[in-house]
């Protein structure tokens, strides 16, 4: 189907729009009244430029309030449709969206409706033009579909159908079926928006808070089937009133609501994709750093209990050990996709069954694999770039440690270092920027086939923070993305390196003894738990030595963990998980963070 | 009375928190239960800073789900009850709030619940510590304030009293006269919170939407009113749970907070200030250069008509004029406070009709005024200093113009250009920082005494705007500040200085004779205008001639303005007012942003 997607979805001027839609492969656009009197191109100019670009102008938007009217005020709004019907012929735009009446002087007559927008459709066909009637959620009589398509049938005019909008639609009822009543070649138009669920006022909750398709409470599939089932074959537009989308980067919008689009449509059969491959498991993670702080990088390292088992023959990058998990100190002086400059993650390597199938299905999907960098990681990998610039290694499951080439082992020691019993990664945390947050959620579960956990909102001294979290089918895999709630002049997100244990206490002994910098815990912390008493006092005492925290689920599970201090934006923590534990500790993030924040003393 | 802020509506450490309300001047706080668990400091050092910093601890809190319960249930509250006692006995905190139950486990039985409650205010006495009930909007039985008096008065123990919290009182009702009924000797605490009018779910409303009194849609007078009517006499605490305040500078939050309750309690007759002097218009605008920018300052200013007037003598300050209008152009390079470079409106001189009383009631709501800068003002000046930095200038209303000092008139040029009929300053729009915003209207409101106008949501390509204006009770100074709606990685606000002209025809062709860089308004643009039929089509082609657009209001007024290139930060708008019009022409802020930036090539 036709791919189009409003022009007020969009940040910037008219021309930055269509070339952002352009670019993310949209067939056509909605154009917006707004938009087009804001520009200086003419509308002789826009159409010509939309031809360039490959775009349509599918949709002109909004006519208001011109019908159930006092004769006279009809007949004024008639002249206002001429002019727009012309304005529509230079831009070469077919179809007008007409909004059921808002105004303080519509009546309440469905048969003045029908006759005015009869009217209305004998003038637009005239000028080769279609009218869309489209219900709003808030119109002053008219505020259903089905209302709006009782109006259209009496009024019974070829040049006159319906525009439905799976917001209107699903802000007032869970259950689209009725739309099945209407004829498929009586639906000129098709919008959609997904929102969360709010208890909120209908019209702000419209302008302010609906997002692309699969980010919110609505099930658009299923609207979508039930418009598939009527026979209507049009376009589907995305026409999303959001305020974060209105002032991000138009080209990440863009991108980002085509991945919406083509997502829904995958799973809806209409546009096959190949299948998401499985992911099983970390390869590793890199560390990017600089001159400056790779001593310190390598010494926290080692504090930690890895080795440095390789150095690279040509490049300044290193391969540290311990059990499962393999990290790259990655000296090479990239530039930070972020713009900071300290000690980052800025790869993770992950284990896929099929990574040129991944290739295949993220090219589908408007996220193209990178080259590969082929001097560190094997020619058998695939790089993708997450919607913060962090770059994504998908290697063969197979194997053994073939991802890295060009390393020279370095001799072990004679006499080695304990390690510290961590054995593999349990998660990443990656911050993201507030206005990325969405898009960062849509590509992990799009292009890479992860799920989406519940979200959660987590306290920090400097304020709210969203968070959720992504994982591979399996569970192996798990990311934490996490966004301010507002943005401020705060530091970009953090990033952290969860990694497991068997054993917590052991592991915390053995980082005492190796010198690890572990972030010291409130003893307010330790007396609240033992005033709650659901641990042991000798536990609690033993926690309380390490500056080990604990969550417990309703179901038993419990967690046991502890932080670093930080390397620039990257903490380390070590987790120990008993009893199925599945969460991130969340409520923990006010007491790790507030002591982090003490005790940098600001 | 004395005055409290919780620790949550504070963004940091609890020691951050403790220091930014003492030195706003707050007698006490609430201390939440987070902050404590998360403070690296033992309950006695927390007592022992609070002391130091003046701050008495008043109140301890949450408590939550203890009473209404199954008898195990409740007995294992106790014991959570009496750590919590020992605790606050190490605080010297003596008041716990212990909030209506919401937990599945509550029963709904009245009798149930003042037992139990007067079984906790008996181990509560033994530690010399009193409990303050607050029943919850989402309470599970008890959301009702006089439904927990009901019980705490059943209960009849001296140490269970009320909690009373606005938010909860007002989001369920608008009158609040019920509570008079309660003996204000069983009040135990006041909490005060104002917020929006939403209709949202009420607990999210009240977690994330809470502002400081006067700035939300609640008539926290009226309530603290009442409140005093019972005879209560205890503190006045503002417990606010706001996403921006969360994340915002502590220093600035408290001293926002603080002059909140000031501005309460004068309005109360509680503490008497000055009473602001009336504002008779404008003094002076000053902007501010550095050498580079000087040279496109100065051509910019005579472009529009201006005449260098004066030159300082000792510093590189300028003063131009036209009409009643007088700008400085200061090249001294002081700092900006919002961290920019390019030029900027650095500060606005009014005339006052009583400086000295300026001062005196700037000093009592913690807006202390700034030394002056005699060199360049006159020294019956008084100089405050805005959140974003601004400086506001108060010369005396009287006189001619001897405010500025130390000033030679330039000797007038023998043929002097014509000016463009711009005769004083209209208005004058400062972009504030989003979490800033807040604050920059409670200080005008209240230091000033300055008339908030409605808000209004502004679109522009970049995103949406909040704007809402002060104005004099007079009239004759007004300030539109504004905010970005979402923080993203854009510039700070805009800043714009409005000059008014008596026939903005004639001075748009005087600007065009003198080259003044207008902004190009889209064609687009008065083809609408054309096509709304009502406007004279002959006026409309002088107004696309010369750039100038038009809004209209309700009641016949119009406004024709128009804009000139940006310099810096700072764009110049003139205007003319018809027939009454009053508004600040934000119907077409979209046009004039998208032609602004259309016209950056961006």
């Amino acid at each position: 189907m036709r791919t189009s997607i409003a022009t007020v979805a969009l940040s910037g001027t008219l021309e930055e729009k269509l070339r952002a839609a352009a670019e993310a492969g949209f067939d056509a656009v909605e154009l917006f009244e707004d938009d087009l009197i804001a520009s200086p191109l003419s509308p002789e100019r826009i159409r010509s430029l939309a031809r360039e670009l490959g775009l349509g102008i599918e949709l002109y938007q909004p006519f208001r309030d011109v019908e159930a009217l006092p004769p006279e005020l009809f007949e004024r709004g008639l002249r206002r449709a001429r002019h727009t019907f012309q304005l529509m012929n230079r831009l070469g735009a077919t179809t007008l969206l007409v909004c059921s009446n808002c105004s303080a002087e519509a009546m309440d007559d469905d048969a003045l409706a029908a006759e005015q927008l009869r009217r209305l459709a004998e003038v637009a066909a005239d000028h080769g033009i279609r009218i869309a009637y489209e219900a709003l959620a808030w119109g002053r009589y008219v505020d259903d579909e089905l209302h709006a398509w009782r109006i259209i049938a009496a009024a019974d005019h070829p040049a006159l159908g319906l525009c439905l909008d799976s917001f209107h639609t699903l802000s007032r009822r869970s259950d689209p079926s009725a739309i099945r009543r209407i004829p498929g070649e009586k639906i000129f138009f098709v919008q959609l928006a997904d929102a969360p669920r709010l208890n909120a006022d209908v019209l702000e909750w419209s302008r302010h808070h609906r997002c692309f398709p699969g980010e919110g409470g609505f099930d658009l599939a299923g609207f979508v089937a039930e418009v598939l089932a009527t026979g209507y074959r049009g376009p589907l537009s995305l026409e999303v009133f959001n305020d974060v989308f209105r002032q991000a980067d138009p080209r990440h919008t863009a991108v980002h609501a085509m991945r919406s689009l083509l997502a829904l449509q995958e799973g809806l059969g209409l546009r096959p994709a190949p299948p998401p491959a499985e992911l099983r498991g970390w390869a590793l993670v890199e560390i990017a750093v600089d001159d400056r702080s790779a001593p310190a990088a390598a010494e926290l390292l080692g504090s930690l209990g890895f080795s440095r088992a390789a150095r690279h023959r040509l490049e300044p990058v290193e391969l540290w050990r311990q059990g499962e998990i393999r990290i790259l100190l990655d000296a090479r002086g990239r530039p930070s996709a972020g713009g900071g400059t300290g000690p980052r993650l800025s790869a993770l390597a992950l284990r896929s069954d099929d990574p040129d199938r991944s290739a295949r299905r993220a090219r589908a999907l408007l996220a193209p694999p990178r080259p590969l960098r082929p001097e560190v990681m094997g020619e058998d990998a695939v790089e993708l770039v997450a919607p913060d610039g962090t770059s994504l290694l998908l290697c063969p499951a197979g194997g053994t440690g073939s991802r890295v080439t060009g390393f020279r082992p370095l001799p072990a020691a004679t006499a080695p270092r304990p390690d510290a019993g961590l054995s593999h990664i349990d998660h990443v945390e990656l911050g993201q920027p507030l206005d990325r947050f969405e898009e960062a959620l849509l590509f992990f579960r799009s292009v890479l086939g992860m799920r989406l956990e519940e979200s959660q909102e987590l306290t920090a001294p400097e304020g709210l923070i969203r968070g959720r979290s992504v994982s591979s089918p399996s569970g192996e895999v798990r990311i934490a993305l996490t966004a301010p709630l507002v943005e401020g002049g705060r530091a970009p997100g953090g990033q952290h390196l969860a990694l497991a244990c068997g054993d917590v206490f052991a592991t915390a002994r053995a980082l005492r003894a190796l010198g690890a910098p572990i972030l010291p815990v409130p003893g307010n912390y330790y007396e609240h738990l033992a005033a709650s008493a659901e641990l042991e006092p000798d536990l609690i005492e033993a926690m309380r030595e390490h500056g080990i925290l604990c969550d417990r689920d309703r179901h038993g599970g419990t967690l046991f963990h502890l932080y670093t201090a930080a390397l620039g934006r990257l903490r380390f923590e070590v987790v120990q998980r008993v009893g199925g534990y599945r969460g991130l500790g969340a409520a923990n993030a006010f007491v790790w963070r507030a002591a982090r924040r003490a005790r940098r003393g600001r």
